[in-house]
């Protein structure tokens, strides 16, 4: 597993210090959703850390990078570039800070669009980038926050049902991944209630 | 309230890195606390952020600084000055960082003994200092850590036990209210198991 510290204090000198603060609190909240889900806090953390590690250049060089390492973006991703900072992140996590745990990758993949079946891992860096302490602006959160620790699959549900509301009230395009996703849970947590 | 950032800035400077690390997993801890409580998140974080605001000095200077304060120490305390910490703590935090709410001090002041009955913000930070993803060498911490999201009495009761024991194989002293406390959640859970 990677040093801890070293790759904070990597992270420290590359991203903004908001950005920073940011990917701290993404890091505490995903180990403590591991305490309390019985995940791996020690993975959680490191895919916390990671999770923006592409957060560092502007959304043209992302581009760039993605397209020189052959990373295949989606209509949705050159169109809001911003999206395309998790498949370049999870790229540059092995690449740049040495993560070759397929899981985390993975979890840094996914922590932006989701996916349908996610891994707990993958739940959990997705959930902790939307609810940790220093976001404050998204509607809803203290339901969400309360539900990342008594029914992960529907906080995720609320998520991106508040996400989706949001890209499209902005008129941002929508990744196909992001909708399966959401279509996967909104199932998911139905059949839970008997409602299907 | 007081300003976050700018109190994170002054600790970093003020205690060793390994205690100001240790911090900022009590800060964030004790934020997902809230979030699964209910608690207020941003008090939960200021808490947990000043809690160990008087470790910058010596035990030689903490028993000094308390007796010059004015500040009763029990004879745990003077025995092992360590202690004194979260009393001077709680001083230091509303004298010198300007914290003036009295249940945040609280909190402070009773975050190493405990005491029965607490609050939930009092809770909250006597489990975070203890959970903190930082914490590593503890016996038990996987279930203490799940209890901490799923049964905070009881999580309580069993930090205590395992805090007495280590106390009692070290042969330091033991605080009388560590022990009230203990009695008291001791008595509360199993009341709960309805074996009284």
């Amino acid at each position: 597993m990677i040093d801890f510290a070293e790759t904070e204090n990597r992270l420290r000198n590359v991203l903004s210090e908001k950005r920073f603060r940011h990917t701290m609190g993404v890091t505490y909240t995903a180990a403590a959703l591991a305490f309390a889900w019985g995940a791996d806090p020690e993975k959680a953390r490191i895919a916390g850390l990671l999770h923006d590690c592409a957060k560092w250049c502007t959304n043209e060089e992302k581009i760039r990078l993605c397209d020189s390492y052959g990373i295949q973006l989606t209509e949705a991703e050159r169109s809001n570039p911003e999206l395309s900072h998790a498949k370049l992140g999870a790229y540059l996590a092995q690449k740049d800070y040495g993560l070759d745990d397929a899981e985390l990758l993975s979890a840094i993949r996914y922590h932006t669009t989701g996916r349908p079946g996610m891994t707990l891992l993958e739940k959990i860096i997705f959930i902790a980038d939307y609810i940790e302490p220093n976001r404050n602006l998204a509607p809803n959160l203290s339901e969400i926050r309360r539900l990342a620790f008594s029914d992960p699959d529907r906080c995720i549900c609320r998520i991106m049902e508040d996400t989706l509301a949001y890209l499209k009230e902005k008129n941002y395009s929508i990744d196909q991944t992001t909708q399966d996703a959401y279509d996967y849970y909104i199932e998911l947590t139905c059949r839970k209630d008997d409602c299907l």
